[in-house]
């Protein structure tokens, strides 16, 4: 690849070279015309003047018309460098070009950070405001940071798994959405709210450290900043304490954000730990905004949250809810694990007990979860009844993962960070939307590919589903 | 993380330590009992004898129990050291142990390479499968693959970019899943078959040099070695030529093997180049096995087929397809690109006219496939008039693609290698089932989750589609 990345030109005075990006700032002074050409690296002023012979098509350009440039890379008189720009001691002076692709008039500015704009309209272009500098900056940022997650995990002896999207519907808090077989009429796959059950089966299958930046998905209610899709650092480890976890999960975020964030300050390390009970109390949540000064978006302030109740009560249906997930383990209130106790406590006063969850919070936003799981299929069954599952539904929906219970399964647990959540943060950005290349709106709209949207006769024949009026 | 792996117990002669793992190779003495130890990482032999007081509870242990086990790294006599286990010439004497859980009967044995079992049952019992060293094999090295792919393309200036799962309907060869909306009735999303539209928008965007490792999903007819969801590396580059792409991949695929499977030959480098005439003529394929030693695995014979016709008839449909998608520049029987020549070929003669297609063929496999797109509109909507599209159609599926070119459209072109094939042909697999964690059948079964399988009535109702029996 012989292209020449622009930022790399200062470096190139009295060259000859060849150069390709999109046309902005047209100053066009009559005899003489400057542009700016800018690609990913950067941006070079380019200078013609009226004895060019092909001067006249130059005159053509609009802005985002994309060209390639021939001439010779010369500095400029020092009375005439831009200190703003890092090319701004040099220029190229035009010798030949070739227009590669026209541009119409843009449906709005690229020169400013965009958000005084109407969203509707930056989501319908999202190819257009992807070429804003500061959403250019957000793809790289998280590409940079998932990159080195990638990197310090296997370090570690992780190994990157990935886990099927099409699957089996499994209770998990939200709702799934569902694909409709067309080979198994009248059956469906669900998409995977969180690798959650794959990720523990790969312990029973002994692969110790797993993880996998991985896509989940929920059919949840429209909240503004809420995605039917999104990414999370899913991990799983066996053989492993709650204390082992919390402080392999510092030890990463420490690290990630010493290297590609070093101007950013962490607030305290080590994390600080609060229980449950702590946060609720002293700061009326159970994710506390603990920085020294709320509106410095440099200051990260992570705490752990611990010690949750395993059980919250849900008022409107009457029943326990696990205040994490089902798979979590339940300890007594002293903090011990002893099985005939917790059976004694789960069959009697559920309440009572606390269990192995914790949160990791940052700024505020709760930006993970986890525990330490339950591997004791009679504890797992009596959790499934306490939080109402019957025995069929148990047998159809964990049959699977109860059954792998039987043949040996390594202790384990895990955590999954939210990417989006956390590039927001890093990225003093007010929404997720502006980490994630193409978001739908909080309602789950797709407004550039149009969808969700109508499908043809022909495919609801062959999946044999009408839609009901 | 305190866990020791058991491989690096060699190191530790005379020290006293924690190990966990799997029991395996259980040899009762009677007086005495001998267990192999098994971690992700490697097998220790332990041994106890009857007078450690907890000897009688040690007997009960079936092989794939997990236990904790303490006490001192010895050295064994040199005659009685196993020269074919890394830790042969030491053993763990047991102080102490815990049982952290019994083991069933494994439905089937886990010592051989598994090939000649009953393929429904491995699949059912995926999690047990999974402990086989082949696949524990299998899943490491796919990890290290593609961290190594990751790691190259970013030192080359290239953006992994998640593209949405959800998305829109549009046609690309095969059938698109669908996920109907719940918040929109009667209305449904598609999984990607690719994400070929978004990789080009985001050479809109100004991106350059994207990849990601991205999940694709067809609905395609069964076959024995399809899945309904795999794994490409998508890649996708702005201001290239074919050759910039090809040179590029070529030397992608020579560093990873050299690094990752030095002990591989590659039958000859630069990879050899065949027209897809040539191919055709010669070896009756478009996909030829060009090693020297066709039983030699450890050999690896990649060529370029290229000069691709633009389009093939379709007999069956009385109808030209695209022999690579609608998104591939198409050029004239000399190689040359005149835009004003071919508007005239596809008009009278598309069968006469070549394009900017490429594919990568290893071992007799297609392996991967790309090409340099098409960025003006007026060839590409002239393109989906022979392919048959009406005028609605394409306002409908690729209205937002056809707009975005408008604004200034760096010329681009890409390439997807399969990464499922690749593995499997590295791996020296018979089937891509090996090389994935958790596979579905050739029919699209997963039989281990019970997947597709049926959902409630109420899901149904929420989601307004009714069944046709």
């Amino acid at each position: 690849m012989q292209k020449i990345w622009i930022k790399e030109t200062k470096n190139l005075v009295n060259k000859y070279v060849n150069l390709f990006g999109f046309v902005t700032n047209i100053r066009d002074h009559g005899k003489i015309i400057f542009i700016d050409l800018k690609d990913r690296s950067g941006i070079i002023q380019c200078v013609i003047d009226q004895n060019n012979n092909k001067f006249s098509q130059f005159k053509l350009l609009k802005p985002f018309s994309v060209i390639k440039v021939s001439g010779l890379i010369k500095d400029r008189p020092a009375h005439l460098a831009n200190p703003h720009l890092e090319t701004g001691k040099i220029e190229l002076a035009i010798d030949n070009f070739d227009i590669l692709s026209l541009s119409e008039t843009l449906p709005f500015d690229l020169d400013g950070d965009g958000y005084d704009l109407d969203e509707a309209l930056r989501l319908k272009f999202r190819y257009l405001d992807l070429r804003r500098d500061r959403l250019q900056k957000n793809l790289r940022r998280r590409h940079e940071f998932l990159l080195f997650l990638r990197n310090f995990l296997d370090a570690y002896g992780f190994i990157e798994i990935e886990t099927p999207i099409l699957t089996k519907s499994t209770p998990e808090g939200a709702r799934d959405y569902v694909v409709p077989s067309r080979l198994y009429p009248g059956n469906f796959y669900a998409l995977p709210q969180s690798p959650q059950q794959y990720k523990q089966l790969l312990m029973v299958s002994g692969i110790e450290r797993y993880f996998q930046i991985a896509r989940c998905f929920r059919d949840e209610d429209p909240r503004m900043d809420r995605q039917p899709e999104f990414t999370q650092l899913d991990i799983e480890m066996s053989y492993v304490t709650k204390e082992d976890i919390l402080s392999f999960i510092e030890k990463m975020f420490v690290e990630a954000i010493t290297n590609l964030y070093p101007h950013k300050k962490i607030t305290k390390i080590p994390f600080p730990r609060l229980t449950y009970k702590e946060a609720i109390e002293i700061y009326g949540s159970d994710k506390p905004d603990l920085r020294i000064n709320n509106n410095d978006n440099d200051e990260l302030a992570f705490v752990f949250i611990v010690d949750f109740p395993m059980f919250e009560w849900d008022q409107k249906n009457n029943k326990w809810d696990a205040m994490h997930h089902p798979f979590t383990q339940p300890i007594l209130p002293n903090g011990e694990y002893n099985k005939e106790e917790i059976l004694k406590l789960l069959d009697k006063n559920p309440e009572l007990l606390f269990s192995e969850q914790y949160d990791l919070v940052l700024n505020g936003f709760e930006i993970g979860g986890g525990s330490i799981r339950t591997t004791d299929k009679d504890i797992l069954l009596k959790v499934f009844e306490v939080l109402g599952y019957n025995k069929d539904d148990i047998a159809d929906k964990f049959k699977h993962l109860l059954e792998a219970f039987s043949f040996g399964v390594p202790p384990h647990g895990g955590i999954a960070p939210g990417i989006d959540r956390i590039l927001m943060i890093l990225e003093n950005e007010k929404s997720i939307r502006e980490v994630i290349a193409f978001p739908k709106t909080g309602e789950g709209r797709d407004y550039m590919m149009d969808a969700p949207s109508e499908i043809s006769k022909e495919q609801l024949a062959e999946l044999k589903i009408r839609i009901i009026n």
